[in-house]
């Protein structure tokens, strides 16, 4: 039972508008047992295109999960499909036929003549009762491959499955899945891949992924046990251990928690207090650290000093240094943080400014050129970068950018 | 050209953390071509499995698109699988090197070893140039089919498919579509229900769909014509206006933009200015609205004033209100939009304070209690809500309210 293909049905989801997320729940249960998933195929209602995906999703699958298209309207055609695949009748199950009647009774209301079709069941299958819905799920056993068939409403393939399915793979599953996800800040893709060279395992049991985001490299590792999760575990945290040393204070969380969190975590732990300022960003850095919850605890308050005036009289930054360097400049940013450290009384100051773009560009400033401060205890730390990327690219990766300096910094020095 | 199929590569998106979203945006874009997306595969990296997806997409499409897979990591390994499907050599294109390593020298870096395997081109394959990363696309044709290779990262497969694919299909299709996105704010999906019953198409050239966000409504109008471009708007119009009359003043946009957008627009032409002073929302309004490109133009600066030391100092809010009313009462709220309009100097200053939760709820006071209020040259308004959902669903409605308290004012008032 190693091999999982996952079969979505339903037109919505070849429309620009929903995803199909029945599937990622069937994921992180089915990763519980070990099993991961191979491919996921999403098909509209239409009998030919249904019949053809169940029939490759068979070909692939040791045990194929057919989600939606179990109710009771026309377009709802997923049990004639596989039933046609698997050449056997469909017959109407007398017992469930008086659950779903019993469902409509209960509410005061006579079953529809549509719902009797919702009765029909593949010859050989197991009925897996629905207690969310009208929609039974089935079991199908065929010579070494199992097919699943649920109800696509969530909350009701969520209860088919904990209430039938789950107890039977976990009867039949011997594998234990590990994962651990590293993110880091500061690097390229590119430098990544460079520095953790020789790394990629090569034995099946063990998976690393690499995924790129503005100014955010993840790596999520798996590792896979026949024997225990205890081996899983280990053998995952061994590659961890390795990329981890590999990309050395890069890297922020093994947890999958964002630099936000990671930076509120370390604040709060120390109990020390921050304020922002900020201008290309325009209130990036200050949404990012007030969606965590409790970040009242030390965000004291943040200044989006668009306009000059406004750094100059919010901030205190000097108009003659404007005029001399420039609102992007290395003197600008340390004069923001500063500025917004000490009207603040925050224990840190941060302070972004650059030019985001389209627009914006002069001799010498290109559009992406980014000055980042950090403002505190021990003094004040400029950094320049150079973003690629058009403004929302360059505002997400400055914001990164000047919260993973404060991070290494509190990572660096203990609290006083 | 009538059949298209995706395939979407990437292990990381048969985890329960990553969904695809490229196909949505090529769907939508696709849809404007009048063609229907009939399946959609997603696969890991894994050799085997990524050459038998890409197999069965193409003997299901008449266009086959495959993203993701094309950057420089051991994991990507899409041309490789589509040259070994189609049975063709891949060769370094040298054009195509000189681009990638220009790309790396004009960031001062030199191009890492790994990356020229982005170059290689499957042969015959024309190279879809990528303005926003190092990965080309490919466009490949094969008697009656049509393959292409896209980028995963969003921000290059938007940009390479608007630059080279759309073109080439627009040149092909003969179906027209026209499309109308009516927004609204202020109602919530039940009221848009009932207030334009009766208005669903019920012939087959048109479509609705309604779909509900934090704070707004979106109804997607399209229409089909074989006959010409004219008669599809023309159709799409004809609901459309039918729409916005039930809807009234609750629609803010019917080209697709976004709140935001629609207030900048508003203040540009009226040479207005805001300032904006932020305690819940913590700093997703100033956020918002430095989005836009040129929003310097009318945005002044945003004070994020999460501590009430912040609300007294920065927006002079007398500390006895607080005391009194608490910093969440519209008494604060009506202190703050006057405060920061006083001291920007700004034609209107907006504030919003409210409890985001999960925590911070007091008697009288539940989590979901937002005070807006926008203060300009005829006064100050003040409007009290009370948003359902958790921390970040009730920042996303206060933030759309309050800039939808400001459009609505903006377009109420003619300019001074």
């Amino acid at each position: 039972m190693k091999r999982v293909v996952i079969v979505a049905v339903g037109s919505e989801m070849l429309t620009p508008f929903f995803q199909d997320t029945d599937s990622l729940f069937l994921t992180r249960r089915l990763n519980d047992f070990g099993l991961d998933v191979e491919e996921k195929i999403i098909v509209g209602d239409e009998s030919d295109s249904l019949k053809k995906a169940i029939r490759e999703g068979r070909d692939r699958a040791d045990l194929l999960f057919v989600t939606g298209g179990l109710g009771p309207t026309d377009d709802d055609r997923t049990r004639e499909a596989v039933a046609a695949v698997l050449n056997k009748p469909l017959d109407v199950d007398g017992r469930v036929l008086a659950a779903i009647e019993e469902r409509f009774f209960r509410r005061g209301k006579t079953m529809p003549p549509a719902n009797r079709k919702q009765a029909e069941v593949i010859r050989g299958a197991d009925v897996l009762a629905n207690p969310a819905g009208t929609a039974p799920g089935l079991w199908i056993e065929e010579e070494e491959k199992i097919i699943v068939l649920l109800p696509g409403p969530p909350r009701e393939l969520e209860s088919v499955f904990e209430a039938h399915v789950a107890p039977r793979i976990s009867g039949r599953s011997r594998a234990h899945l590990a994962r651990k996800v590293l993110k880091a800040a500061g690097l390229t893709e590119s430098e990544v891949e460079t520095m953790i060279q020789g790394l990629y395992p090569r034995d099946p049991g063990r998976r690393l992924t690499i995924l790129a985001f503005p100014g955010q490299i993840e790596l999520h590792v798996s590792a896979f046990s026949d024997v225990s999760a205890e081996e899983a575990e280990r053998t995952a945290e061994s590659l961890a251990s390795a990329l981890r040393e590999r990309l050395g204070p890069a890297v922020f969380s093994d947890d999958g928690s964002d630099l936000e969190a990671v930076v509120g975590r370390l604040l709060a732990e120390r109990k020390e207090t921050i304020a922002v300022a900020e201008s290309c960003t325009g209130g990036l850095v200050c949404r990012r650290l007030t969606r965590i919850a409790g970040s009242s605890a030390y965000f004291l308050e943040g200044l989006v000093t668009y306009s000059n005036q406004a750094k100059i009289g919010r901030l205190g930054v000097p108009a003659r240094m404007i005029e001399e360097h420039g609102a992007v400049s290395g003197e600008t940013a340390r004069a923001m943080a500063e500025g917004v450290r000490r009207v603040s009384g925050a224990d840190y100051g941060l302070a972004v400014t650059g030019i985001a773009g389209p627009s914006g560009a002069a001799a010498g400033k290109p559009v992406g050129l980014v000055f980042c401060a950090a403002s505190g205890p021990g003094g004040t730390r400029v950094e320049r970068f150079l973003f690629l990327g058009d403004r929302s690219h360059v505002q997400a990766q400055a914001a990164q950018g000047i919260l993973d300096i404060l991070r290494r910094r509190l990572e660096e020095k203990p609290a006083r």
